[in-house]
């Protein structure tokens, strides 16, 4: 919890060295560390970016006594992590962040020496990543075409896949589901933007800078790898090696703990130092260098605009954020979504569909006061369970808790009800579509893990035969993209907030000596002054302190720079009754990547089945995600069957459920294994009984069990099973269990 | 009806020397001109090419007598187009096709000539295009944010769009109507490929080749046109001058016609004939050359891998047919369909929402035996009745005429039942969705306007107020793209036809001197039999003719070229016992432009209310388009309300009705306008009564009528209305006429 107690020691540290963009600072109490509760200072400047933080004083409540050796240590590596990141976000002298930087790692080196000396580090793997039969699942994948390389018969393309008729099936219903869980059920706005964005558009988000891996090239080949995976393999391989001295095993492990924060020189003089090779051919490799992540195009004939594919479907809602304020009758806190392609340009595409050039991606973005970030229905799922994995137990227990909402926001584990409301609904939605509860939980993110815009971020993990996979992110953008775009753009996208009643405030205004002004700057002077009286207060104040220390200041409007002395313009502080005031909003982003979770629901519902006679594969997806609900087996290929299938078909159809006639000459058991496979839940066969008294049965495909009824009666029985809304065992009530050869 | 009747005449035409790269020959009898039932033979080569047509012999049922002038000059037109047509695509020499060119330009001068004498010629202008109201349609559309353009307060991208809540919601209405109608109903696969392609694919598709427009720059300003854009405005713009002198004007007016066909020479020289300048600056303009309308990117970090994102989504499905022919059980005929985003890069994209450089499309790929074309479901569809405008009356009558499927395929003016069945099944889905079956018609397409691919196509057009507009396409592609797939993969995409019974066939069989070979070619030999056993009969007979004229033959195994003698190999017709044959299939495509749909929805539903005191525009969607079912009006912002709109809102939120609360200060009626201007059918609104009686009142759209009832029995109501269930009429008679001030 943050609380603004005012601007007024910030100017004690604008002359700081490393803080060179300070325009409107403010000063925030901000818990953190919350099981320690421990209280810290921190400072934000204007773009809600944390320039320093320090441990101030303690709560008079609290005992210092209490905390563990473990516990200090973490907060002191998680309190160097997040001033060794902001000193990064500043550009500070590189010396200084240097010095800082060697700190966090001997802290690192002292934490992990202290985690092995007390037993505490359990190793993070999975029973899934032992496992889990992995092959014969994508076998299956591939063979049933849920998924295939785009391309195959030109020899594919890395990071590619199409959907197959199954595949696409089922990634609808989750999309469908989706659809309905978020924006239906929450009455969300929602929009479709363009994929094709030009450049100036990921400019002003960040992304033409930063969006980047490291790459470096092996100097034969030209083959191209992430340099941040060739060092994690190396160090890893390194510490297999039984004649590794105690010391460098030690460096080794610290090392790895720090890849994911090392900057391109960090980065450079690392795999020097280990002497990291081309994988494949042991040759030597380039130097590494930024490769920005985004495929770029051109967009119309002349070539004089570019573009770019974008990299997250987010940015289509913020250029839009005036129109869907607007639309909302003006009104906060709203929420907006978008499903839609993203496009990455991934160096080295590898673990299959969890790392691929082209996805899916359906995003939330909430946005509020930045000061309201309670949310109405919170009460509903206040007693929800969530497994949680905080910054703080990932660098000291290693473990995950599980607790409701309720707690975690109480304990101030989950930063506000806004975050805490979505992070349940996105287990619930999880849940929905066939996740394992006992397999997914929330990590929030390490500081240096972090996007650049974000204030605090967690993800739904979810437990695979890759390890723990990041299928949603829960991110509170603070005003990063609003602000931005409205910089760049010259457009407003502040949102109003009207006070309950007036307001007596302190508010700067300039006073201008228009003549000088005129003079000087002839038609320019009216854009100067409507740009200076466009600043914000914070702004204003700081100027007129440029102007009594210097006698003079430089304004910047709409991109160029004026310099103005103290004879042309002075600034006062006056006292106003004013209604109201603009803010921008913070955005709460919700982000699923449809793709991963779809690969991650295949993992947990494929289980072998030991049959008769050999080993079968059953995708035991939920009826509302399977592809279709039922399949229609006739006993054999005799024509005879045609009608009874035609009339079975369209009964079907006309209650909108997907299903699919299989009529393949093989035996009725190959075809329920074939079905398994596909995952499809039911089905209904068709034999010579049922051309003489118009029964069928139907077959469950986990149990493997049958009962028989008319048509009509068992098409009922589909209808309800397929939204859900009887279970197998209600079936069973209603009629025996019949017993069959035929399989 | 084409009609195989054997090869054996076919040698006479090898030498003609603009047949360059005839293989396997095939000849049909081939009605065309079906009015006039006049027989033509035409001759094809194996990529299914026509390479030459002519009128061979008449039919002695028919008599030549009745063909008046008007009917015969139009025959010469239609079949001097197709030779010209098929001339280009073959390359020929220049002196020739620009002779028949020639011939076109006169036929098409005295066709001009003789309508105008008959009076025949009614100009093509459409009532929309001179009284829709479109600036206030497209007025409506921004204000309420159904559509904006993209990046807008970046000043927007040409041909760029988004979708804002309500365009949104209407736009995944219409492709899950589209869904339900097609792929769920007709049981069709749906597929989901990628939208980056490698250079590759696009190369076998003929994309890279040939997917561009002629561009024309302005010399000094560096601006792009389309150069027959400019032309065509020259044109008419000449027509416009009282001066123009009457055999300037015929030549105009015949220009004109011609425009759609002229290759590049043919453009450059008129653009100079005509003065065509640039439009807005007066420059002079380059000389036209072709734009690739497709999107270049690079996949990967090397730059070695160019690709573009795909400028329609057929390609996706043709790329995989071998895994839905598997999936499909080796069962044809069978349909795949497939929904997504397309990319064009537009020269200079004009008309709003029809021409764009990113855009939705619903497309399906109907595999069948070239010679099979019949459909199982033709008789559901046979007395549906569709307006046709073919070939023949777009040159003669100019007029459509409506008929049903039965009657335009007996008289064979739609080639076969599959085309038929989708022309009839496309219409049903246009009314579904909203369009004005008064303003719908199918346009067959004239020759020199089909893709390079296509043998047949029917374009679905609708009236707009810009016009016609292209909303579908439905075309005969042949078996281009899967010849042309696997010859450039070297992956099998045939399927294999099983004769009912074996045959006896002639078959060629190669012979080789195995030893010789080895000797010659060592480790490639076996590559070499391999490839020329693989070898249709015709190329094998081709190539043993080459053998006995010139004693050698060169064959191509895997894009490499080898030289063999005869004492190498020798082909000998045996014959055969066989059970069946291997073939490309046909492919009919149905292709869908969701946006352009869209629009015109728009358009057909838009009117004017003259209210009380001003005009009101009012969207009448059909509610299964709707973006919203229904608005919850409470009577003012009084928090007294608030209750009972949760409640009611929930209570359509768990029947699946998709709502908005319009809680703004403005009055009733007002938001009755803005619900209105929605689209939304159906609006309940909660006043003081409500409170105390439970009672709301339910008013509808077009009517602006209004009944009262309970909660409950209103949104009843509402579920039946959404559903298309019951009808306005339905819930008058159950709930009497409400009337109240408050409008």
């Amino acid at each position: 919890m943050m609380k603004w107690i005012g601007g007024t020691i910030v100017a004690r540290w604008l002359n700081h060295h490393w803080i060179q963009s300070v325009h409107r600072c403010r000063l925030f109490y901000s818990t953190s560390g919350c099981a320690q509760n421990t209280l810290r200072t921190t400072l934000y400047n204007r773009k809600n970016i944390l320039i320093f933080n320090f441990r101030r004083f303690r709560c008079s409540t609290m005992s210092t006594n209490k905390e563990s050796p473990l516990d200090q240590l973490t907060s002191a590596v998680l309190e160097q992590d997040e001033r060794v990141r902001h000193m990064r976000l500043q550009n500070c002298h590189h010396e200084d962040l240097n010095s800082e930087e060697e700190r966090l790692k001997e802290l690192h080196r002292k934490l992990n020496q202290l985690l092995k000396e007390t037993g505490a580090a359990s190793v993070d793997d999975s029973e899934m990543q032992k496992n889990f039969p992995r092959e014969a699942l994508e076998g299956l994948l591939k063979r049933r075409f849920f998924i295939a390389p785009s391309f195959e018969i030109y020899g594919g393309v890395a990071g590619l896949y199409d959907y197959g008729p199954p595949g696409t099936a089922v990634k609808n219903n989750i999309i469908q589901i989706w659809r309905q869980h978020f924006v239906v059920e929450e009455n969300m706005m929602e929009l479709e933007g363009s994929c094709l964005t030009p450049d100036i558009v990921l400019r002003a988000s960040g992304h033409v800078d930063k969006f980047s891996d490291m790459l470096v090239k092996d100097v034969e080949t030209g083959d191209c790898f992430r340099a941040d995976h060739l060092l994690k393999e190396q160090l890893n391989k390194l510490l297999q090696d039984s004649n590794l001295s105690a010391e460098e095993k030690e460096l080794a492990e610290t090392t790895l703990t720090t890849i994911d924060e090392m900057d391109l020189n960090e980065m450079t003089k690392q795999l020097k130092q280990w002497n990291v090779c081309s994988p494949e051919t042991g040759n030597r490799l380039s130097d590494p260098y930024p490769f920005n992540l985004m495929f770029q195009t051109s967009i119309g004939p002349t070539g004089l605009l570019p573009g770019f594919l974008r990299p997250e479907t987010a940015q289509g809602i913020f250029v839009n954020f005036r129109r869907l304020l607007d639309y909302q009758g003006d009104k906060l806190p709203f929420a907006c979504a978008q499903i839609g392609t993203a496009f990455r340009n991934e160096i080295a595409p590898r673990s299959g569909l969890l790392r691929v050039r082209e996805f899916t991606q359906a995003e939330i973005e909430h946005f509020v006061h930045p000061e309201k970030k309670q949310h109405p229905k919170i009460e509903k799922v206040s007693q929800v369970r969530v497994r949680l994995f905080p910054r703080r137990n990932q660098l000291s227990t290693r473990q995950a808790v599980d607790m409701t909402i309720q707690q975690a926001l109480e304990e101030h584990i989950i930063d506000n009800e806004t975050l805490g409301y979505f992070i349940a609904r996105t287990q619930l939605f999880a849940l929905k579509v066939g996740l394992d509860q006992q397999k997914i939980r929330f990590r929030q993110h390490l500081q240096h893990e972090m996007a650049h815009y974000a204030k605090d971020c967690w993800d739904l993990e979810v437990e695979s035969s890759y390890g723990w996979i990041e299928c949603a992110g829960l991110a509170d953008r603070a005003c990063y993209d609003l602000q931005n775009h409205s910089e760049k753009s010259h457009v407003d996208l502040t949102a109003f907030e009207v006070f309950p009643e007036k307001k007596q405030m302190d508010v700067w205004v300039a006073e201008f000596n228009k003549g000088l002004l005129g003079k000087t700057f002839r038609h320019e002077a009216a854009l100067i002054i409507k740009g200076i009286e466009a600043l914000s207060d914070a702004e204003k104040q700081t100027l007129q302190r440029s102007i009594e220390s210097q006698g003079s200041v430089s304004v910047t409007v709409q991109d160029k720079q004026y310099d103005l002395t103290k004879d042309m313009i002075s600034f006062k502080k006056v006292t106003k009754s004013v209604s109201g005031q603009s803010y921008y909003p913070s955005v709460i982003e919700p982000s699923f990547g449809i793709g991963r979770l779809l690969y991650c629901v295949w993992e947990h519902n494929f289980y072998i089945r030991s049959g008769e006679d050999e080993q079968r594969a059953v995708l035991s997806l939920p009826a509302i995600v399977a592809p279709y609900k039922c399949t229609i087996l006739p006993l054999s290929k005799n024509v005879i069957f045609q009608t009874l299938i035609t009339q079975v078909g369209e009964k079907l159809t006309r209650l909108g459920i997907q299903h699919k006639v299989d009529e393949s000459g093989v035996s009725i058991g190959k075809r329920y294994a074939r079905a398994d496979e596909l995952g499809i839940p039911l089905a209904i066969t068709i034999d010579f009984d049922s051309l003489q008294d118009g029964s069928v049965t139907l077959r469950e495909r986990d149990s493997t069990k049958q009962v028989r009824g008319s048509v009509d009666e068992i098409i009922q029985e589909v209808n309800l099973l397929s939204d859900g809304k009887a279970q197998w065992n209600d079936v069973v009530q209603r009629h025996p269990i019949f017993n069959t050869s035929s399989t």
